[in-house]
């Protein structure tokens, strides 16, 4: 299977964060953070927006999927993954600065502009049918054909360290939060970013689709969530809870918040209008957990991480 | 007539715009100013954004009324003005900031959201029927009323100088610029800019949609056209360029360049998706015009204002 690289119950430290801080620093951006004053008005709490809608490759995936590649010891033919989203646009472009392969394999239904991105960071785009099968028979045959690294979306040391940069980040741009949201599909933003919380003793929760809510569901239970058939606009937050990052978060985060789709998209509009950022609605999971929770967050001074901003034009909710 | 307060023929001085620069610090944002290797490497240019769609009210309209309020001696009885667009937002913020009232004159068929902002900051909204005639009459029978002094929308030196601190801070933010572009429409951005580039002996062109075509014909005639019927998705941009931003620009832009309304859908989606960035179409006429004029472009350094972010999401153009 795809996890035969995690040695499980493998710990991740917070040194681990600084260090991949250091590792992807000039490589990738160091993303502003933003204000609303009418956002704040509306939910009573203090908000600021790490915007990683404006990172490289317009996703924070392009943190894991740089300091994955860099911490590589050797790297002769290159680096692989599956991805229908943006961590196969983030690994070719680790891999291009790193002057390497990389082998995305794709649902041949994926969008057109995905699979553009990919090629225009030099990466070869490998269709496989849309289904986990396929998937991992045509991931099998690259692996065998280029001896790739295989590089997974988020159950990977490497992806999670990444990841918690950007919370490092802000923790770093802005004083005294009380409190985090980001959202959690694989889960490899909130492992990381629950670490960070952790040592800075701020709480922190994952923000996740009422259609896809398998994180919720592993969290209350106890045990982990490995399939679920998704149903959300959230086309970032479709994956299954990864074990390592389920691991790393059970003890360390307040909890898992859940939100309809129809409050994703009134919170995309409110960042849209008020911020002027394009984000995905993936992103907007965070705002609309603050947004369905006032007595968790008014009064509150909360960072929320914009995780990406890669929309179709052609198909908005609005 | 509406321009009774301009002594025509005079003339603004580089130094009215730094002494409005002063003025306004503080009370409006210094907006960031954004690249995308993407866009550069699509238009052969290197291009600076300055983003004005992050400004207070969401357009560099806040810079233009925060200056004139402010530059006011007496202000006994509020400020007013006529505005569909951004210019009456702005306004009624300049005059929450001064605590003052605002009074602004609207055609009762102006879009809700433009009428909360206005109420958003305390103005009063009068509302009238979408002509010119009626708007005039109203807006007499305001100043009538009320003894509110009126700040016209361009064609007024302090706006003039106000929004020319948008182009005073984009070439303090990026060293060198071989070439600026602003949107056109009654041409205070414009003018302002065009002392502003004068003074960097900077190059500076107006864009301008095919549909609004006024300024085009009045630089390319040298008699001011007056009178218009727009048809154009720029609606920021279908008022005619006023008598004194004509006199002030006459002698110191290159030219207006024009672009048609699919150049600038084309060059919106590209700032959307590029620099993740909501501008309104009238803000996307600059980059249109890069892109239909690579003759011009190429290989220089330039300067555009991404000048507002205020969309009807609703009704998107994609």
């Amino acid at each position: 299977g795809e996890n035969r690289k995690i040695r499980w119950g493998m710990t991740i430290e917070f040194n681990a964060i600084e260090s991949a801080a250091e590792r992807i620093k000039g490589l990738v951006h160091r993303t502003p953070v933003m204000t609303s004053v009418q956002i704040d008005e509306l939910t009573g709490a203090e908000l600021y927006f790490k915007c990683e809608n404006l990172q490289k490759v317009g996703a924070f995936k392009a943190r894991g999927a740089v300091n994955a590649v860099f911490s590589l010891a050797t790297l002769n033919q290159g680096v692989t993954t599956h991805s229908s989203g943006n961590h196969g646009a983030a690994l070719a472009m680790a891999a291009k600065l790193k002057k390497t392969d990389a082998y995305i394999v794709m649902p041949n239904d994926a969008k057109q502009a995905k699979q553009d991105a990919i090629r225009g960071y030099g990466g070869e785009v490998i269709p496989c049918e849309p289904n986990l099968e396929a998937r991992e028979a045509k991931l099998a045959e690259v692996l065998e054909r280029t001896g790739a690294t295989f590089i997974h979306p988020y159950n990977d040391p490497s992806i999670i360290a990444g990841q918690g940069t950007a919370v490092l980040e802000l923790v770093d741009q802005v004083s005294n939060l009380e409190l985090i949201v980001t959202p959690v599909g694989g889960g490899g933003l909130l492992a990381g970013g629950s670490i960070v919380a952790a040592r800075h003793k701020i709480a922190i929760f994952g923000a996740e689709p009422e259609g896809a809510a398998d994180a919720h569901r592993s969290i209350a239970t106890g045990d982990l969530v490995t399939s679920h058939v998704p149903d959300t606009i959230c086309d970032g937050l479709l994956t299954t809870l990864g074990r390592l990052n389920f691991d790393i978060i059970r003890d360390k985060i307040s909890g898992i918040l859940l939100v309809s789709d129809n409050q994703v998209i009134d919170a995309m509009a409110l960042i849209w209008s008020r911020l002027k950022m394009v984000v995905e609605p993936s992103s907007a999971v965070t705002l609309a957990a603050v947004i369905r929770n006032p007595d968790l967050f008014a009064g509150q001074k909360v960072g929320l991480i914009l995780t990406g901003g890669n929309v179709d034009l052609a198909s908005l909710p609005f």
